[in-house]
């Protein structure tokens, strides 16, 4: 069995994303591919993000769902530019998309670019979208083994966020069991284990962001 | 922007599963195609399905992972036929995958089929499988901003199984939410509010379920 998108597909995505890089390099944008189920948190992530970092550095957002503009609006209500994507059913970003809301975008005005792609564990890893890197946002919540049940997108991801660990008490799941399936996948992946809800571990996670783009 | 699977491909795959939905009548097997995200509960709603029905419903399970078989171990556990399908990438099942685990299942020997689908609240429901119903299990812990941020799922399921309820007191989720995002895109659909943990909620869709058998 082979994944259902056309080689000519991802030639063309290959293409486009190629420029868009070359435009966030121009502009010194450094640009981070945000994936993760629905209901992992990347919008959470953003807004307590961008809360840490404001007036420090200058970031922009492009949010894409299948439909609605929820997310553009949190992240609108805290004075960041940002461009909602409607795939209007795809279940992916692709490196056009992104483009088009580049375009959109005061890129001038922005250091660091979150792009929040679908909620899909799948099939985001698959298009480049021109970004520096991947990250991928797992809840507690979703289970200890997904690692080895979905490896792409830990293998080609830079970073994995474990979010929710607030719910430890309640649940019945071993971070070190998602570390082990992660690790085993990408060696080199680094992982911060995060609640978007209380705050804990955000210290570690934001001086990241701080080194990358100093 | 246009979904990327291609008319062929869906037309190829519902010729196949013209052919699943006849042949799972022939034997008299009521079929359910149960969708949701990665770590909304898919597995361990069967588990908990199997048990409350053992002796009495027979039942048999097709379950599809990207990777891996855990799946499929957990269902063997509980002495139920089980067909484990790795779609080596592919971000759905199609109705060839499930034809051909079809017929390594004892089919004269099941009354009732669950089709596991892959993790997924996206790309799963643009392909028939030849079910005679669809069914989306969403956990709380997604969020309840989702029905209307992933309509398409919602719309083309005949029954939402709203999944870890007993982590209510720890979310910040409404329940009420959620089944007003979901009623407004399908009026029709059957709610049912449960926790594979704790057994909450079980009683009614058992009792669904037998109706629906005998």
């Amino acid at each position: 069995m082979k994944i259902h998108i056309a080689s000519k597909i991802l030639a063309s995505n290959e293409k486009k994303a190629l420029e868009n890089r070359k435009l966030l390099k121009e502009y010194s944008i450094f640009t981070i591919n945000l994936m993760g189920s629905p209901g992992a948190g990347k919008t959470s992530l953003l807004e307590k993000t961008i809360k840490s970092l404001v007036g420090q550095i200058k970031i922009g957002v492009v949010t894409g769902d299948i439909a609605g503009i929820d997310d553009a609006l949190r992240i609108e209500r805290l004075g960041i530019p940002v461009v909602q994507i409607n795939t209007s059913g795809a279940c992916h970003l692709d490196a056009n998309m992104v483009f088009n809301s580049l375009l959109d975008l005061p890129l001038n005005a922005i250091n660091l670019l979150f792009i929040e792609n679908v909620g899909n564990l799948v099939c985001p890893v698959e298009f480049d979208l021109g970004e520096d890197i991947k990250a991928v946002i797992l809840s507690l919540t979703e289970g200890d083994d997904k690692p080895l049940k979905y490896p792409q997108i830990f293998q080609k991801s830079s970073i994995l966020l474990i979010n929710k660990i607030d719910l430890m008490p309640y649940l019945d799941v071993s971070v070190n069991r998602i570390k082990e399936g992660v690790l085993s996948l990408n060696p080199a992946i680094e992982v911060f284990e995060i609640s978007c809800k209380t705050g804990e571990g955000f210290e570690e996670w934001i001086k990241w962001l701080q080194t990358k783009i100093s």
